[in-house]
């Protein structure tokens, strides 16, 4: 009997435990002796040194997204030290975000932890990953100033460190623009991190729980479950094709009560997806529209806690707000003193250097071509970054094994061929078993553009190949076979 | 070709569709004409008022949790309206919530939406689930008052209403308990909600990417890494176990840096698991300590921000404090002008009725047996709460069907058996692999007791089979698996 052998095994234990549990007792916390006393951060050393010549060369890395991780996945860390300084320990799968929104896809299956995109950061006793914002860069002497996120947890006083770096590479990302119209930061929500779909799932679930409780007017129900999107590029026509979806699918089984109150508004200055083929766009303007969208040509003149006012005066009253206008430099990218591209991003030249200065780089949306570059500003997308990410990890690895790597050493060496950007088409769904493909190099150049099922099925099998471990592929797959199976999860966590 | 037919698809589109896009951008907000001349809130009706004697009684159940949804699980929607009232739309399956602290399980699999445990309340006329708190209760006009939850999300001001209810449940539960011991509340965190575990997750993550960053003395990164446990019941025990084995499985690996710093201590008055075998305790302690799990025997005094304070004076520093020292009656309780059960729960007969009023039924946590039952009071336990919700609906049922149902209708029915409890035995993990089954009746009974794999392998198919939905099963099932492949999730969200 396996549970009597069990019984042997515990009476042993018993005999041989007794009087130690006691000396438990006694040493437990012996190892915090001294531990009250000290002060919570030693004086020195506060930071990473600058490295010594016979030392690995040290690469910080400002960012953790679609750039910086594709840049730290292909360095090699024989070659270097890893240093990554950024507020978030994953890369978020941005493709697959508006699909966390409404409970398709899991928030963690679109999550990438760094440590497993670069192993070594996490694992090599020179490489880190630093839960900090960089504030300031000294060029001169080689060093980045960082502060630690702790985001008010009761744990522990924010506090400021040195990294001396051989090489920077700054891929901390734009920011969401709001064109500087009033009440967008307070009353939008963003749609560019976990956090933000975690809002709005919990805002839309909120609602449509609100909207059901006795007492509530007419109006104010249509108001709460009015759902409003400004900006029609692909994040915003995404996301309205999964909400309606949502609405079609899941609210009218699970909120029968409240299914007739609940609209979806898309508000775009100009045309949606204008970067698409005109017929991929017209094709897009009808599936919304089928699928309950409704489309508003208008400006966001000014946001208010219950309704948006257009330039034309009219008032809109929504119960969720969501903002995908694009994006510009972030305060960080305005503060530092370098030169910038159209558009004031950080100006690189053809190799993605910072020309004026040593050993900085810089990659994905933060980032443009100098003018003097002769070459046109790259628009924010995933493919720019993820493509300047890998260039510069191989030319990374080639300036160290060319030995290159240290400080100040990479002035002779030739950088070989410059980065060439060849875009590959762009993607973008609208609901459910829609999407388009448009696989043209650029709005006026020829080539195939596709709409419909078979379009939606590359666009998945394109992303699922795409998301970075075969944990998250594997959970990606099943999230959408439960979901296709037993509907979404409404159940507000 | 696929590809041409949808070309063909579009151009038609185009042409239908040009004139009509221009009339959605007119008509688009017509449905807002009189939206923002009106209150938010309509003067009248303000909440559910009595049931007529044609319509179906309305049974009103306070709670979501094992006794409040286990008993809406078995009502029959044919004979009563439903209205669930609690602060959240799921159950949580709270003997796996301990795993979701360290990413064994993802949240979502422990949380079951109360519309899948009973559809009805989403999707019948007049059954509803109402995301609120009960804040008072009318027995004598048969009205319970509530107010609802909106956290402060700039959606709606929170509002009182009114039910009438010809059938009231109280499963609104326990609370944690904190002895009055000062600190609690603001420094520890319980682990009874998914929120409390997230909170115990992000914590631990922050803490353990903290302690990584230069300039931090090692005192202070000892002090981050120490995660205490208060209390020795189940939950602690379980969750000690889970640290642990997080700790030596994955932290090993993914944090190497910081890896000799982090160790758990678990806090204890008298003994761990003292509701279990001694032999299964003494098997359990020495489990715990190989799996590097400190014992404290000591009595908590004081909580400070970084530090807890014993009885004898000791400090111990900690970074995470878990604090699972069972539960107490929730103000709500103590409110309540009812007969109180030994232990100030609600005070219940053998039928679960509270004898003073009419139509008032409790079950749970928050009730107990009056000392007039000569019966002692249950334990709070998942098994007890859902044994009780069980019955209950049977009960409501046959009342329903011998037209009990409405107000005050069910004096001179016969109830029949009362309830009857029958420990079915506890269990607990202790970290990987290893598992105590107690099938005894009670501490002193003869009986079947296991430790070990053999008992682990119980314990997770009995929990797994017990998981409300085949879609939570399938997505625990799916976690153990990817969890023992790929290790456990890191992200923090």
């Amino acid at each position: 009997m396996f549970w009597f052998r069990n019984f042997i095994k515990i009476s042993t234990a018993t005999r041989a435990k007794s009087p130690n549990t006691t000396n438990l007792i006694l040493t437990s916390l012996s190892h915090f002796s001294t531990g009250a006393s000290q002060p919570p951060v030693a004086a020195e050393p506060l930071g990473l040194g600058p490295t010594k010549a016979d030392e690995k060369p040290r690469v910080v890395v400002l960012g953790s997204g679609w750039a910086g991780c594709r840049l730290m996945k292909g360095l090699d860390p024989k070659l270097y030290d890893i240093v990554c300084v950024s507020p978030r320990n994953h890369m978020v799968f941005t493709p697959l975000l508006a699909s966390t929104c409404v409970g398709t896809l899991e928030f963690r299956s679109v999550a990438e932890p760094i440590a497993r995109i670069q192993p070594s950061i996490s694992t090599a006793p020179g490489s880190y990953f630093f839960l900090a914002n960089c504030t300031a860069l000294n060029t001169d002497t080689h060093e980045v100033h960082c502060e630690t996120v702790t985001e008010g947890a009761q744990t522990l006083e924010p506090w400021k460190f040195k990294i001396s770096y051989d090489k920077l590479v700054i891929a901390s990302g734009a920011q969401a623009s709001t064109f500087g119209i009033n009440g967008v930061k307070e009353h939008a929500v963003f749609l560019r991190e976990v956090h933000h779909a975690q809002a709005i799932r919990r805002k839309l679930l909120l609602n449509l729980m609100l909207s059901d409780v006795p007492g509530i007017s007419e109006e104010e129900k249509r108001r709460l479950l009015h759902c409003v999107v400004v900006g029609g590029g692909p994040t915003g026509v995404e996301f309205s094709g999964e909400l309606s979806d949502f609405i079609r699918k899941d609210v009218d089984q699970r909120y029968t009560h409240v299914k007739d109150y609940i609209h979806v508004t898309l508000i775009e200055a100009k045309d949606i997806l204008s970067s698409f083929d005109d017929r991929l766009r017209h094709y897009a303007i009808k599936q919304l529209t089928k699928s309950g969208v409704r489309l508003v040509r208008g400006i966001v003149k000014d946001v208010k806690p219950e309704h948006v006012i257009l330039s034309d005066g009219s008032e809109v009253p929504y119960g969720l707000l969501v903002w995908s206008t694009g994006v510009g430099p972030s305060p960080f990218v305005n503060s530092l003193g370098l030169p910038k591209s159209p558009g004031g991003r950080i100006g690189i030249d053809e190799w993605l250097r910072v020309p004026t200065v040593q050993d900085v780089f810089s990659i994905g949306d933060c980032s443009g071509f100098l003018e003097s570059t002769g070459k046109p500003v790259l628009p924010a997308l995933a493919q720019v970054a993820e493509r300047q990410g890998k260039y510069l990890a191989n030319l990374l690895n080639r300036i160290g094994k060319d030995g290159g790597g240290h400080a100040n050493s990479a002035k002779e060496l030739d950088f070989g061929d410059p980065f060439e950007y060849k875009h590959l088409g762009s993607m973008a769904t609208i609901g459910r078993f829609k999407a388009l493909v448009d696989l043209r190099q650029s709005k006026e150049a020829k080539g195939v553009s596709l709409a419909g099922f078979f379009s939606f099925f590359i666009w998945r099998s394109a992303y699922l190949t795409r998301v970075v471990s075969w944990r998250n592929r594997f959970y990606v797959l099943i999230n959408w076979l439960t979901t296709s199976v037993f509907g979404r999860d409404i159940s507000r966590l």
